[in-house]
């Protein structure tokens, strides 16, 4: 039967030992939605004529999370990430965000791609929270996977 | 016309100043959810018979992560937190996620109870994520924020 | 019968709302040792009479802890510390090392003074332990509690 | 004559350089005790019965205090740990924390493994310490230390 | 005579204990300068008319390290700003970065405005570094502080 | 033309991808000097005849704020530093402290250097800004870098 990987027989939840497997270049690719009023987008595209500097703060957020993973998230091993890169793209309804992480790694880095899209949507969410309303944040999730050979 | 808190008089993004803002006591309630397949959550609860980890793990990476907020989030002022409650309620199709969080304070708390929310799901995704394929975290959003007077 | 602080009538381990108690000046004090051989100790004090760095480092690194006990200590409350004074004392079977923390506080600070304490116990362990064979630390217990009427 | 590792010729302590030391796979075990008292020790096991989150929190903050090591304790290089074990056991007086650490490194985990037990260790201080009096923490050593060739 | 404000009356060095201090609103200004070549200047002008992220990120950076600024100088008490405003000005011959911190605080917030600055200063730094060939940080100050009554 | 590094072909900054360049030994140094009135350093020549904290707390918080690089800087790389040497040396004008950083990396170490000697600048900075007045930093640059084949 199946199992989670971070549990051992007896059930506890431990981080997975990856002593022994092999390093190679993992590749991870997430991206999440941010709902927000069209006036608000009005808004965000005024600013980013301008500025710009809601998205750039947005993204460089997404990326220092990323990088502090391990720190955040209990059973995410550390990794130092070779590249992160976290954009932010505005559309009429709301802002999506999309992350590429990139690194040489006993472990796959999804968890680490979730995480900075996550926060830099956090990052959006405190910045327009009081001029939208109530903006919702969905659709967070993995987007593509990739094991290279080391 | 609106203008986001966070901009200054030339469109600037800045901390807000809230030196002179006197505190008063802020709560702030939000929830999220991962959808997980129906084999994933049986899986959880038989380990929650038993052991019930996931849970306790998801509940305290975010709230650990609550008091974190302003070191993740850029435009999140330092605030000490008095109340932060996390909890997550497993469903058919997935786990949901509350936070509630309390504190004498300038400012209101959103973000703090949004990344409360969002650090406990990535911890389920990330001992999840092998076992279901690719959750999904959805819904992020304030359910509530109170301002009494201080 | 008695039940922990942390536990909500569930049984659920929650950090404490401390929202409404009211504020008022706490103190600390804690103690703790580390067991070093006589030939140990010979060096230290060699090296404490001309540079005595050893100490310096262990008792700021003990500090510093103490004023990050919250990230540390999951139940733990953040509190912005006034006080912090960490000393090492040197005896021929080993150091003491001791802790006062003060602040005005939702909670009491006992925790606090317990990581300022081990953590500079275990920056005395990473410089001897090579030299030492396997030094042992111990007796690190609460030595003071008071409350002042804030 | 003897010599402390940190130091160099001039009686200066600085992190060891480890440049030019080849990596190879590391272990180092260290176990704590927390001694408590009988009813404590029975109001635990009541709550082990049902819900287990105390041990559970515990063994997470000692892991993650572990990866967090080099932060904490000054002279302790950044290690990208493989492997984080951390078990609590409770006996009739108290409860012992145990931890196994592993990675391909530089130098030695022995630092982190007695980080890993003694966070554990004051976690449970935090959890216990109203209901118990004044817990003592002691007999944190390293139990075992391994080098394999990498 | 004159004595180092952190030092004890056996020479010691300790975080002032500041808890009957009363806390009144603190103001502190600070103000560097990182010399670029004119070409280098060129570069970021063109950059900064289309997208201005350089200049964004560097404030973003001292605004974030002024929030951390106890936890990366050892001696300096933690302090919840409500107030930190960062700005970079292009100049021919390099970038002045200015900062100002307010809070209402038991001890002075010039640690706090020097750090946002020289943090600032090094992401420029990181960015320039390659192009420029090396660039040199100067003149970090303080510009005026300012103590009203709280 | 000449572009920074770290902007992408659309004048995005992003942390650069380094997944594909070899790792290889780097080595950065790099120094700055605070100024200090006459006073200030007989001040500090009798305490280090003395003890000597102030020159190991600047050194140690050096040290500590060059592993910690990549949180604080935006745009730097997680590295594990295999050699970081932080020193301070008293003139009758002002203290200079110099680093050398080494590591086998992707990238250059030389905002490393510089993050170690202006961190514990800032901390010479903390101790000495009341009793001398307002000391200036400068001079803070990189001294050498040397690329070794790994």
């Amino acid at each position: 039967m199946k199992k989670f990987d971070h549990m051992d027989d007896k059930g506890k939840i431990n981080l997975i030992d990856t002593t022994s497997i092999p390093e190679s270049i993992k590749e991870a690719e997430a991206s999440g939605f941010i709902h927000l009023k069209p006036d608000t987008i009005r808004l965000i595209k005024e600013n980013e004529l301008e500025k710009g500097e809601m998205i750039t703060i947005a993204e460089i957020a997404g990326m220092q999370a990323a990088k502090n993973t391990s720190s955040l998230i209990p059973l995410v091993h550390q990794v130092s990430l070779t590249g992160v890169d976290v954009k932010a793209y505005v559309y009429p309804n709301g802002i999506e965000v999309k992350s590429v992480i990139r690194s040489k790694s006993h472990t796959g880095l999804e968890t680490e791609a979730l995480t900075a899209v996550t926060v830099a949507l956090l990052t959006l969410f405190e910045v327009c929270k009081n001029v939208d309303g109530t903006p919702v944040i969905s659709d967070i999730k993995l987007t593509r996977k990739m094991h290279e050979a080391g």
